[in-house]
């Protein structure tokens, strides 16, 4: 039994492309069938060709069709709006009636959260979802970090509800019984941060998690928390900045290397080292990073994925609605839920579909 | 002539003894003469244990006694209040008497900052200082970021002033003759970002400076701009997960390299790379980071800085009063003030001392 997702063709910076030959990784290697979204008869063309290379007309990837997509240029809340036939907006319909199990974009971050948060609703007691990535540590088990970036200006009370929803992502998909949670803050004693930090800090102690306290940047990677949760402006920065420091060591590394020793030796050294470390470090072996509180499975990827982070999304797509975690949230946000909640606007207009 | 340099000896977070052996290889190396901050009777014996060590006892290190100090875990505001006669407050009026052309400390950054405002003032024009750091890019010249912890819930004013006195420092530290300005943002469009950066990026674009718009988290990594500015919360939490990924990285190459070659030629690559790679990201390298907007040189180094470290913060100060950075920013603030100046609390309280 293959898995349905949904995967929006036009959402990468250099889509189509990425998404047709991720699609083709990811039914040839994955127990997938993927729903390429997109304009058809350009879609249909450029799949032909691609299966043609690849020596296989029979690959389980359909294509469905949408007039419109959502660009990077474009403003997340008006974007929503007027596309309404959108490839992400079909996508996540596809979801909601059940046809497919999951949805991945590598496409813009705010029109995703926007139109998910639209099409699918959040979850009972979640006012926003968040982008929770997965980070590796010095301490060997991986780290989650939210939110990444779907959510600027927070309220101490949507951190509490990151907190929510990255202990049970924990507890889900990484097996950690009990996930130490941390606040992301500047300085570890409780009276340091910004406004925002030290209103959530007496929040999140109240919750009934293992909540450590403050953590500082440097935390992310040490394996000091399993749960680190920010401002997604903050988070985002967090990120990037990771990002472009191994990129910037990766061809320092190279440099010093190569000038150091005979080329033989260094050249395999280097490809070696290079490889393991990319794995633990590199976007795409990731592949996207999940939209927590959501009433089904939105994976959000980078912009600049390439066929193997396309892939890797489909992966962690397939994964996330395996194991159901949103179900698992709900519950948990049923039964204890961390804030009063009133609807917000977007579901109130969610409402209205 | 040797410069005059007043060291906060209580400030790191093993003090004194990094700053006692740091004063040491400061003196042995560089054309200053430091003078040690705190309590006299201990730092003499300690001094006279290190100078005997090091065979040498007429070294140009004078000990300047200060009875109290503020810790990590003291809170900024009323520690500066309560500790009159704290290390800091002892060196920084050493600087305000001009018997000092600069002060050192590894120790509280936002009591750094608090103290440093109420003893030497700021600028005409400059509500807030900034804590400025150099960070090394993969375009070869370095970018400095700032704030990086000395100011959280900025407002956008406050960007702006970061911005004119990062261009500053970027002419006359770096010799860059137009430096390109970035505001650090989430998307590089004019409308991406918080509250925050949205309102400050048109402020910016009126700046007869070379701004260039919004920047992300890897750009300051890139070298695309010279001088990126943002809120002192996000500039601590990138620059220190920054900090940590390094870490990350330099232990699992470290694996990576000894379990694919053999131990001999392992150890000697990585050690030759691994020396390379530190002197670019190492934050001992850097010494510390300058406060700007002073009147008056004010270095603060990390709380974990070794002796390294330390001797690296005492040439940072030196070759900041050399080039007389603040007299520059005190002419272009007078000339060109970027907002309509009102004398802040702490400046109206400094008045008074």
């Amino acid at each position: 039994m293959r898995i349905d997702i949904a995967l929006d063709a036009m959402g990468s910076d250099k889509s189509p492309e990425p998404e047709i030959r991720g699609a083709i990784l990811a039914v040839l290697q994955l127990p997938v069938r993927v729903h390429l979204i997109g304009p058809e008869s350009r879609l249909r063309k450029l799949l032909a060709q691609h299966m043609r290379r690849a020596k296989n007309r029979h690959l389980p990837i359909k294509i469905v069709h949408a007039s419109e997509w959502i660009s990077m240029e474009d403003k997340a809340a008006s974007a929503v709006r007027a596309k309404r036939d959108s490839s992400m907006r079909v996508g996540l319909k596809m979801v909601r009636e059940g046809r497919a199990a999951g949805f991945v974009t590598a496409g813009n971050t705010g029109a995703a959260m926007a139109t998910a948060k639209m099409v699918l609703g959040t979850l009972p007691g979640v006012d926003r979802p968040a982008l929770a990535t997965i980070l590796p540590t010095s301490a060997g088990s991986p780290s989650i970090l939210l939110d990444v970036g779907a959510n600027v200006d927070c309220k101490p009370q949507n951190l509490v509800q990151f907190a929510v929803m990255g202990a049970m992502y924990a507890r889900h998909i990484l097996k950690i019984d009990r996930p130490r949670i941390g606040l992301l803050s500047i300085g570890e004693e409780e009276g340091k941060g910004n406004d925002l930090t030290r209103e959530a800090f007496p929040l999140l102690r109240q919750l009934p998690l293992n909540f450590i306290g403050n953590v500082e940047g440097r935390d992310i990677y040490n394996g000091h928390a399993d749960v680190i949760v920010c401002d997604g402006f903050v988070g985002n920065v967090a990120l990037k900045a990771s990002e472009g420091l191994a990129r910037l060591v990766r061809e320092s590394l190279r440099e010093s290397l190569s000038s150091t020793v005979s080329a033989q030796v260094g050249a395999l050294l280097s490809r070696k080292a290079f490889n393991n470390f990319k794995k633990r470090l590199d976007y795409s072996e990731y592949g996207g990073a999940p939209l927590l509180g959501l009433r089904g499975v939105c994976i959000v990827g980078h912009g600049s994925s390439n066929d193997r982070a396309i892939m890797n999304g489909i992966r962690v797509a397939a994964e996330f609605a395996q194991t159901g975690v949103n179900t698992h949230l709900e519950h948990e946000f049923t039964l204890h839920p961390p804030v009063p909640h009133s609807p917000t606007a977007a579901e109130v207009e969610g409402d209205g579909l």
